[in-house]
């Protein structure tokens, strides 16, 4: 195991540290070290999850901040949302480098954060310095920080496919998002709405106008495109075992063929491994257990009005696999390593 | 068996077919007395059908249209499109009362006929005195016809929520529609698309501004309202076993208030036993197995985005149920008779 | 509502009391008065299910002894098991008649309950009194008692396979039975196993030979043909929505036809609505939302060696169907009136 | 791309085939260079699978064997029962390697083959050379052989459960098997059978006691154990997405504990690392997307009496990955290359 870098999944028993521990196992450049959640003792972390049974002896133990960061270079952090900035302070402080899987470090505006997030934001200063880090967007910044706030899974599916239209000024303020979702993006959380026979063959809208995604998707477009949208954004839950898939309204302010809007998303992605630009639009499966983000669009007979469609693995390329991602451009790795 | 109403199916094999069958087996004033299909022999329904043993011992004969008008006083044709307009004149001329499932009779114009189902019309005649049995909305009109065209089952559950709010002239015309379906609407077919490995957990947008129901919901709404949307329609297939659920993304031309929706939805439809106007948005497993359209909406804290959520059982309100109902106002019977 | 008979289901909120709710709710000869469960305040039953809006505006209550007597003339007990027998006796002695759909009346063994349900029996007197409410086997007994057990679900499955072949004494005592279930069988419980993402795609065996409804279908069996067997029952969770497919191998002491085995089954249920011979092994989904038991078999070419396969709607002929099909005997009734 | 292995798949458009291309274009010592199936012209693959798009470039051509023999060292051959030994003749004598996933050179006896695959076997010579490839029991024999029949999906589930009982002579004879698989087993075919709407939330026993895998399985236990069972094999289609899950239910001659019986499975499987025994029964899901068989076991309190469970994913362990473990045996790789 020389050379490898050591990893500490905190939060290793939500649906994202699962994920993010299958893939950190197969990595052929990480060790993983510690694996820490919410559990009076340590156990077996194959005993939780038996799929892991012949992949890793590894324990999961109860979090323990000194031990984490004795034992690792990095540390992803897989926590409920407000309790990440309660121990960032600490993790930095000892020099670790942090890659934080909730949204304690995607906004920026302190009032956005406690509207939607329902408590004030404990630790500003590392707030500030955080990336965001959606590598498609912002790859230069995240060699260069210490701590990474991964996006958010409907963030990355919808800021994906509006971000080059957007930054190349072509479409007007009004944007619409209907987004639909497996379930298993809202938590391993034991509660009635999420039983089987409440999901499985049903679909419903929740949290219209008003979800925490929202002011995550704005702001991030505005700081990297210098561009305020009128969003509605409409989540919906849909009984599929995983996925999200985003169907987005725009209007061009002038006519356009679809050459050119094919150009345009060229222009941004065109050397960004996970992004496949479609020539129709595209079916979720095709993305499960992927780190794709498959993005096709259609465009009206009036070639103004349009619509994009996205999709991804809600838990790889919209939490885990982003976060691998990350971890690769921070260590000056290939992006793609163990993520193929 | 004295006094019931003969009625006859004619294209009993497909989804709504079958549905159709299910429901007038059980319907107290009718005798089923015809069914028919493409077959060479005639064979008992229950052995196409299983579910069907010990409820009926009705045959399943190759399709007669005289043996059809000689046994029954009322046909249902679940005829493919193009199909049932070849056989309703003869039909009509036999006296016969017709409820026809196909798109055939639902819109007057003839150029978006053949625009969106690639043959010319071959029954003007008849066309112009078909009504569109949507009873929400046309009730007066339905006891009236020989020759219902019942509505499909997008614009079922999309006109509904939007022929209040129109009628009174409150909403921007740019009306945006995100539905999402069973796969069942597209009809019992051997295709590898249809496949359950190709449906199940799969969501995919398809025909986005193109679809065959986009010219009926904006004739029926303009015959309804006196007034023109401009509709962007972008169905979707979803990995459920039934219904729709239509989202639907409006703008009020000037602020309004959560009561003031209401009462409006109220005044349309406080006697329209089918439907239901919810505090929120609604979850579509609550209609499946319904004749029930449910109708939720949400304004953002604006006043004037709002989002409707419309949802039917596909094969119910979306089809058979409906052309019951439709039967029932034809006849005089309760509107809800065998519906309940 | 003259002549109605009264009826209240106490345990509204379970899987199992909202479908005897809503085929209560449709049964022409009853009257629901009372819906009763853990609640703090009464609040309307479509609050709760939304899916009953426009169906009812009975309340659901706390549960009140006194009131359920003084309301109704039947009461359905949809209680947790062990609970029933501490209401049952006060109810008894008010002269209502009981339906009781847990498992405290099922078994007469005191040794047997305590084993399985891990609580002593307490209430031994109206234990003697309680009629198994299957009517294909004991339908003679059912109008004479006031209290009825009505049956387990995988026992309905699996008794109605056996008892005819075993009652003639055809089938050596070595019986396997492999049950697969939806998880709705194990009531609406808000816990991480049942969590969508648990079941959906999955299949597991539990409980193997120690299932509680092991020494149900031993001592049905053992009362109604004299005959023991030495059963091993392997029930399965399997992520479907609804049903109960129970596959059963046994062996034919003496060589036998398809056709003598045939005439068995027709000997036993001919008169039985509810029971559907099938001449091949049956699907699952054709007795989905129905009160059928459908029974195939398969002899092997040795003539001995037989598999026999029997599915039901675990919630309607498993539970709620069956239930009402108890009441419809008790009162004289059509055996299958409200449940076709 | 220098001392890879070159690799073809012919028939690459089934869902094995599909499979097998997924785990070869990460495979670290092959090369993919042909693909194949029943096409007129050549076109990308990644057009008939989207999800390939940035995956792989390769076209998919129509078949054509001298071109498969010269581009390739290794010939994986996912064609059609009955359509396999019309090609291997030729493949051999060109001194390719070949995997062969169909039926046709599994079992040895010419009779059963007949009888079960309707058709006489047109290929005796290599018929007998053939070396069945399931590692687990005779990992020796494949380096020295040039064709593989690589194993059913049924019969790896049941086989690698019974074999050690088996060759230790612990069992009585008659042997149950209820199995329970996805419908993708039964091949990628626009029939209406798999579509998504019969299959969904359904199950059904299918083909009892003559399914064409009872001879496979019968046959490769007796050449490996010497010993015959009387087998009754029922397989079930369960609304899955992927996996086989068997239920295996054998008795024990004599007496036997918990710790005995894991003893003798780790005899002989201790060093095989794709078997994982559990301490429990196994679940479907904790095997989706891996090439491990779980086994596990239940004795009933007589200790004789027991149910084994065996779950694998019916693609990878039971078809694709299995041919890949056979191909990493064969060239004298680590067994599990690419496979974890």
């Amino acid at each position: 195991m020389k050379n490898k870098i050591k990893v500490a999944v905190l939060g290793a028993t939500g649906f994202t540290g699962e994920m993010l521990v299958e893939i950190l196992l197969d990595h052929p450049k990480v060790e993983v070290t510690y694996l820490a959640s919410r559990t009076p003792n340590a156990i077996p972390y194959h005993k939780i999850f038996p799929r892991f049974y012949k992949k890793t002896d590894l324990l999961c133990e109860n979090l323990n901040l000194d031990k984490a960061a004795k034992n690792s270079d990095i540390i992803f952090l897989t926590l409920p949302h407000t309790v990440s900035m309660s121990v960032v302070p600490q993790l930095l402080k000892e020099k670790r480098k942090i890659i934080d899987l909730s949204a304690d470090y995607r906004i920026k505006n302190l009032k956005d954060y406690k509207k939607y997030y329902k408590i004030p934001h404990k630790d500003k200063i590392n707030l500030k310095k955080a990336v965001y880090g959606l590598p498609e967007i912002n790859k230069d910044l995240i060699p260069n920080t210490d701590i990474i706030a991964n996006p958010g899974c409907y963030p990355t599916s919808v800021i994906l496919a509006l971000f080059p239209l957007l930054k190349e000024g072509l479409i007007e303020d009004k944007v619409i998002v209907d987004a639909k979702s497996s379930i298993t993006g809202a938590g391993r959380k034991a509660v009635i709405d999420y039983h089987y026979s409440n999901i499985s063959d049903n679909i419903w809208a929740y949290k219209p106008f008003i979800h925490q995604h929202t002011p995550e998707i704005l702001s991030i477009l505005k700081e990297n495109t210098a561009r305020d949208i009128d969003l509605t954004f409409v989540p919906h839950v849909v009984g599929v075992d995983a996925g999200i898939y985003s169907t987005i309204y725009i209007t061009f302010k002038n006519k356009i063929s679809k050459i050119e809007v094919t150009k345009i998303y060229n222009k941004y992605y065109k050397n960004c491994t996970f992004i496949r630009l479609l020539e129709s639009l595209p079916k979720l499966k095709n993305v499960i257990g992927t780190n794709f983000c498959d993005i096709g669009f259609a465009l009206n007979s009036n070639g103004k009005d349009c619509v994009l469609a996205s999709s991804i693995d809600n838990l790889i390329k919209g939490a885990a696999g982003a976060a691998i991602q990350n971890m690769n451009i921070m260590q000056g790795w290939p992006e793609s390593l163990g993520l193929l």
